[in-house]
C-alpha cells in the first residue's frame, strides 16, 4: 500500500499528471518547530532540472503545509503536505506508439496487469514524482532526529557504471575494510556532497570521471546505473524490532521501495561474505569519553566497537555506531534509443523510441530520497523503542539481575 | 515486532531455551488439505545436525498442529504450530566468561541495550531456533501456492567465501547476463539441490570446493560467509503493492530479517548497475503457447520478456517471469577462536572463546529459510491482489478504454 | 491514529482552522467511474448551515480529487481528496476567557494532556470538520458497494432527547421486536429521510416534535442529544473477521470514533438482553426467490432468517439480512449558557460562556457521517472476504465434505 | 483477524475441539516479574463449571508460559501462552440433526458462508473457548498496569433480563446521574464482586433475584441476557488516539468483539442523550491533593471533573477520571427447547433441540473477559502515549507558548 511506518506513519498519494502529489504524516511528536522552510531544501535537492545531466522538467516543487501545525509548532495531529503538479497534462488514449507498446523494463505493463487500467501519460503512480511525498515526510522526521538526538544522515554517490569510489581490493573485498571509506563516513555531510554536483560523489577525480561517463550515455541516448551509499551517525542504541522488523530489514524495505533499485547491502555487505569471522567480528571497546553524551545531553552507549563491519546493527538492533549501507540503482528504463518490443496484446511487434525528458542516470537525484527513507525508518523505530523503554522505566528495577543497562533513547 | 504479512499473517514466538517455539498463521485459505506431513520436510531440511559441517545440536523438531484444521482440512481460522525445545536448559547468571563479555558481532549487547534484560543462555530470541516458526509457516503458504498456481520455489548456495558458482566476468558482470545461470533457474528443484548436501550448491565441482573450504574454517575454529540464490517460478503477474510495498521491497524485508544477512539483490542486482540501459532493458515478447495456462488451469500472462534482468518484477509488480534474488550471509559471529573484547559495563577487557555448538557457515541451512520467507511474501501479496482483482471484476467492464487486460490471479 | 481500515484504507488530516482538510483513500478498486459529483452530495448533506437549527458557519465544502483517477476512472492508486477551509482564522494566545478555561466536556483539556500543546482556535483536530474526510471517503466506498452489490445504506434520526420514534414497550422492549420498525428498515432511503429536514426523522409527527424540542434548547442556549439509526441492505453474507474484528466490533469502533458518541447497539441491542433466547433466536428459512440474486447478478444466500434480532450479523459474520444499529450522541458540549469551571492550571475558578456558532443538537448532521463510516466498514470487510473467498475457489473442491456452500461475494 | 492491539499486540488461536488454545503477546515491557500464577486467577474466574447455573464442562484450563520469560522475568520478546483442550473430541460428519440444521442465531451458518467449511463439533472458533487467549493476555497487561500505574479494573453484572442494579428513573435516566452508582464505582473490586457468586452482581438483594431468574430460564431450557458494567480507575490522562482510534472507539471494538455482545455504552451512554448539555457537561475542578500522585509515584493530572458523565474520556482521550462503560449480552443462542428451523441448503425444514452443555446466561462468566479486553485496550494505548510523550520531552520546551502541561504517563 502507500503507507510506511507504524508509530511515525506516512501515507502518500499522487501520479505524474494529476493535480497534486503529497502525503499525510501521522504520529509526529507535538511541540516541534516546523515550517515549510524545514522541508523545502530536500525537496529542491530532489527536484529535476538541476543540471545538464538530469531531466529538464522544470517544476518549482513548493511544499505547502496543510495541517498539523499552528504558529509554526507541530500539534501532534496529522500533517498534510501538498506539492502542486504544475505542468500536469494527461491526454487521451490514441494510436500513438507509446499507447501500443509497453515500455521495456518500465512499469507500464505490470500496472496494467495489476489494475486492469493505467494512467495514459508518463509513469502514473510509478513516476519519480511519487517520491516527493517521501522526501517531504523524511525532512520532518529528520528535523526531529537532529533536534532531539543529533542524528546526521548523509548519502552520496559511490559508483556510476563501473566507476567505483571504493573499488574492492584483495585487502578490502568490502569498503568496510577500507580505512579511507570509514574515515569518510565519520565526517561527510550534505554541504560537502553538494559541492560535487551534478554527480554528488564526494571525490573530485571520481566525480569528474562519473560526470563524463554519464554525459557519454546521454549523448548516445542510453542510460547507466550506479550506487548510493548512506551513513547515519548518532543513532541511539536499541532501535530495531526483532525478529521480522530488524533494523536492516526495515532499511532494506525502505530502500528497495525506491523506484529503480536492484540491491541493498548493509555494513560489510556482499563483500563481507568473503571475510573470515575472526576478522569480520567487531570487538567491543569502551566508548571514548567525548562520545558519552549527545549534543542534546542524552547519554550515549558505554561500549562501541573497534571495527564496524556490522554497520551499526547487531542482531537487528542498533548499537550506536554509524549505520551505513549501499543501494543499487539500475540504468533508467526510458531511453531515446529505438527498442524492439511487443504490443500490449502480444499480437504485434514494433519499435519504440521514447520521446521527452528523462535522466540518463538517477543516482545524483536519488541521494535525498535515500536520506529521506532512512530518516523515516530511524524515526519510526525510535518512537517504538521510546514506548518500550519508557514502559520499562516505570517498573521497579531488577536488583538481583546481574546485568542491567541504561538505554540511550531516554534522558533519565 | 514478531508478525509478518497482512492478508496472510504469521506471528512467531520462542527463544533458544524456552519450552517451545512456534507460530500462529492467520488468513490461511479454508478448505485446503493440510497435515504435519506437509510441514515437516522443510523443518527437517532446516534442522541442525545434518552433517559434519553443521552444528551437532540434535533436536527432532517435530511440528504439531494445534488448531485451524479438522480432519486434515484447513478451517480458515488461525493455525497454531508448535515445536518443543527438547533440550532447553536456561541457567543462572554467574561469573562465567560468557556472562561478563558480550560476544562480538552477536546480539548479546544490543538485546541488553534494547530490553535492559536478556536471556542468560544461548542467543535467546536471536537464536536460529527463532526461524523454526518461519519455516513452518512458509511450508503452509507454499502448499497453497503450489496447489493453486503451481508456484515453485527453490533456493541454493551460490557462493561460499570467494568461491562463486557464477563469478562475475567482463561479459556478465551480473549472473543475469550469464546463460548458464538463466538455464539453471528454469529447472532447478529442491531434490536436485539436496543431492549436493552438505553444501546445497548444485554444481558438483564447486560444491566439493565449498565443502573443503568450510571444513578448513571449521578446523581453525573460524567461520565464513556465503550467498544463497533463490528462484520462484510460475508466480502470477500483478503481485506487489506500489509504492512502499513493492514486491522487491517486501522480499528484501523478508530476507534481511533472517539472522546473519548483510545484503539482498534482485534480478541483475548490483552488477546490473554497470550495464547500459539499452542492454539491461527486457524487451517484451509474446508468451509461448505452452506457457499460457498453469497446471491448475489459471491463465498466464500474454507477454513475457526476452531477457530477465528485471528478475520478474517491474515497477514493483510481478510480470510472470521467474523471480530470482540473492542473499548475503555473513560469517557466523560465534567462533571457537579466542577474541579480545570488553565487558558489558565497559570497565574491563578480556578474552572470549566460545564453547559449544555452532556452524562454521550458515548458508546450507539457510536454504529452506530463504524459501520459506519467499513463500510468505508471495502468498501475502497474492491474497492482496486477489482482493483487488476480485473487486474489479464485479464492476462493469470499461468498454471505451483502449487498454484492458486479463489478470493471471483469477480463473475468470 | 488517523487511519481506518485494512484493505480499503482511509487516512485523514485537518483541524478546524488550517488550510484544508482531506484524506487519502488507499485500496479503491481500479476501473470504477468516479468524479467529484459522486462525493459532493454527502459532503453537502454533512455541511453546516442547512437550517435555522444547525450552526450558521457557511462553508461551501467543495471536494477536489487530487489523484487516483484519470478521465473519471479510478486507477487503483491512492485517491487524494481535499476540501479547503475557507474561513480559517487561527489566532494568537491571549488573555481571553476561552484561553484560560478548558471548555467542560470538550476536548480542550485532554488534547493538552495528550500533546502538551493544542490549537488555539475552535476544536482543532476535535472539530466536526475532521469528519469531512470520513464523509468523502465513505462516498467513494459507497459508490462501489452500490454498483457492484446493490448495497443501500440509510441513516435517520430515531430520537431527540426523550422523544423516540420507536419507544420501548412491554411487547417490544427493543425496536427489533416492533413490526413498524422492521418495515421501515426495508424501504427507507435518503431521499425520504431528507424530506424530513431539518431533523431527518422520517415520521411527520415525531419530526415536528423534535424540531420544536431542539428549538427550545437553542433558545435557552442549551443543547440536547439524540440517536441515529442506520440500516444497510443487500450486504453479502460472509463479511466480518473473527474473532477480534467481528462485523459488529468494527461497526462499533467506526461509530464510536465519531465525535460526541456515547453508545452503540446492533440488532436487538440493550433491549434484547431482556428477551428470552427462545424468542430472540432467529429461525432460518429459505430465502424468497426474488432475493436470490442482486441487481448486478451476484447470487444471494440460500437462507435468510424469519426474524432479525441478530441485526444481520451472527458470530461476527454477516448473514445477508439487513444490518441495523443505533448510535447515541450526547448533547453538544459547547453551549451559550454560563458555566462554572476551573482554569487550565487548576489554580483558578471562573465562568465560561461560549460565543460563536454551535449546534444545539448534532444528530441531523450526524446522519451522513454514520452512513459514511458504515460504508467504510462494509467495504473494507468486503475486500478482505473477496481475498479469502477468491483464494479458496482456486483450490480443488472438497468432495467428501458433507457441507459446502456458495458464498455471495463472488459471481462464480 | 485474530490480532488485537498495536504496541501491545495479542494474537490468539484455537477452536473448541482442537489440541490447545492460546495466544502470543508481542510488545510486553521487559523486566517485569511474570509467572503462571499471575495469569491463572483470571483463567479460573472465566472457567466454566463454577456453579449450578453455568455450564458443567469441566476443564482445568491451566495456562503454560512457553516463551518470553526467564527465571520469572519478562524478556521483552513474544510471550507464548497455551492452554490444553483436555476434552477435545471432534467427530465425523453424519446424519445427526445438528449436522443438518444450522443452529438459529449461532455462528454455524455464517461460518460456513464465510469459509465454505466449518468445524464439525461445538462452536469451532466461535466457541467461548476462544476467549481463553484474551483472558490470559489481559492478565499480563493488567499486571503491568497495576504495578506501574496502580490501574484497577473491575467488572460486575449490572442487569439480568429486566432486573437492573440501577434502573433508569426520571431523575437519573442514566446511572451516571445516580449517586449510588458513582459511589460504587469508586470502591468496587473483584474480591467483593466474587462474594456475589454465582451471579457477580454486587448487591445482595438484586443478586438473589437474578440467580432465581436465571434458574427459572435454565429449568425451562431457555436463556436470558444481561449487562456487565466495568470501571477502570487510575488510568493516566492523555490515552486514546484521535480521530479513528478514540479511547471509547477502541473500548467499543474490544467489547463488541466478545461473543454474544449486542451493545456498548460509555459514561452517560444512551440515557445521556436525554439530558440537557447544561447538566451533562462535566465542570472542571482542581484535583484533590490526595489524588496528585499514584501509588507508584507518577504524578496525576491537576484537574478533575465535578461530575463524570463523560466516563473519563473527552474528545476520545482519557482525562484521569474513572472510565466506566456497560456491555449488553444477548440470551445465549444454544437452548434445549425445540426450535423450528431450516436445513443448510434451504431445501428442508425441521426441529432442532440442542443437547449438551450450555449456559442459560453468560454475564457472570463474561465479567473477567470484559476486564481482560479493557486491560488490553488501556495497555496498548498507554504504550502508544508513552512513545508520543517520551518523544516530546526530548524537544526543547516551548517557552513562549501560553499553555503547556505535564502529562501523567511519565515520571519526569
Amino acid at each position: 500500500m502507500s503507507t510506511f511506518g507504524h508509530a511515525f506513519r506516512v501515507t502518500t498519494y499522487g501520479e505524474s499528471h494529476c493535480r497534486s502529489v503529497g502525503c499525510i504524516i501521522d504520529g509526529c511528536p507535538p511541540g516541534m518547530e516546523l515550517t515549510e522552510s524545514d522541508i523545502q531544501p530536500q525537496m529542491t535537492r530532489r527536484r529535476p532540472g538541476q543540471s545538464s545531466i538530469t531531466t529538464p522538467r522544470n517544476e518549482k516543487d513548493r511544499v505547502m503545509i496543510q495541517s498539523g501545525t499552528e504558529f509554526g509548532i507541530t500539534l501532534g495531529t496529522p500533517i498534510g503536505l501538498i506539492v502542486l503538479n504544475e505542468d500536469q497534462r494527461p491526454r487521451d488514449y490514441g494510436n500513438k506508439t507509446m499507447d501500443m507498446y509497453p515500455r521495456p523494463s518500465h512499469a507500464d505493463w505490470t500496472y496494467l496487469e495489476k489494475y486492469g487500467v493505467k494512467a495514459s501519460s508518463g509513469g502514473g503512480r510509478s513516476s519519480a514524482r511519487e517520491t516527493i511525498g517521501r522526501v517531504a515526510a523524511g525532512a520532518v522526521a529528520e528535523k526531529y532526529l537532529k533536534l532531539a538526538y543529533g542524528v546526521e544522515i548523509t548519502a552520496f554517490v559511490s559508483s556510476v557504471g563501473n566507476i567505483h569510489m571504493f573499488p574492492p581490493t584483495t585487502e578490502a573485498p568490502t569498503p568496510s575494510q577500507n580505512p579511507d571509506f570509514l574515515k569518510l563516513l565519520e565526517t561527510i555531510d550534505r554541504k560537502t556532497v553538494d559541492q560535487f554536483l551534478p554527480v554528488r560523489c564526494p571525490d573530485e577525480k571520481k566525480s569528474e570521471e562519473m560526470a563524463d561517463y554519464i554525459a557519454e550515455y546521454k549523448e548516445r541516448e542510453d542510460s547507466i546505473g550506479g550506487t548510493v551509499t548512506c551513513v547515519i551517525r548518532n543513532v541511539p542504541s536499541g532501535l530495531g524490532e526483532p525478529c521480522f522488523d530488524k533494523m536492516e530489514a526495515e532499511l532494506a524495505h525502505a530502500m528497495m521501495s525506491i523506484p529503480a533499485t536492484k540491491g541493498f547491502e548493509v555494513g560489510s555487505g556482499f563483500g563481507g561474505c568473503e571475510i573470515p569471522g575472526s576478522i569480520h567480528n567487531d570487538a567491543f571497546i569502551r566508548a571514548p569519553e567525548s562520545d558519552k553524551s549527545s549534543k542534546s545531553g542524552i547519554p550515549r552507549p558505554k561500549l562501541t566497537t573497534k571495527t564496524n563491519n556490522s554497520g551499526g546493527i547487531q542482531g537487528g538492533i542498533t548499537n550506536g555506531a554509524p549505520i551505513y549501507f549501499r543501494v543499487a540503482f539500475k540504468p533508467p528504463a526510458t531511453i531515446g534509443q529505438a527498442q524492439n518490443t511487443a504490443t500490449y496484446d502480444g499480437d504485434g511487434e514494433g519499435v519504440l523510441a521514447a520521446k521527452g525528458r528523462h535522466d540518463p542516470c538517477v543516482v545524483p537525484r536519488a541521494v535525498p530520497i535515500v536520506e529521506s527513507m532512512a530518516a523515516l525508518v530511524i524515526m519510526d523505530n525510535l518512537m517504538q523503542q521510546i514506548a518500550r523503554h519508557g514502559a520499562r522505566t516505570h517498573l521497579a528495577s531488577l536488583q538481583n539481575r546481574a546485568v542491567s543497562t541504561e538505554n540511550s533513547v531516554d534522558r533519565q
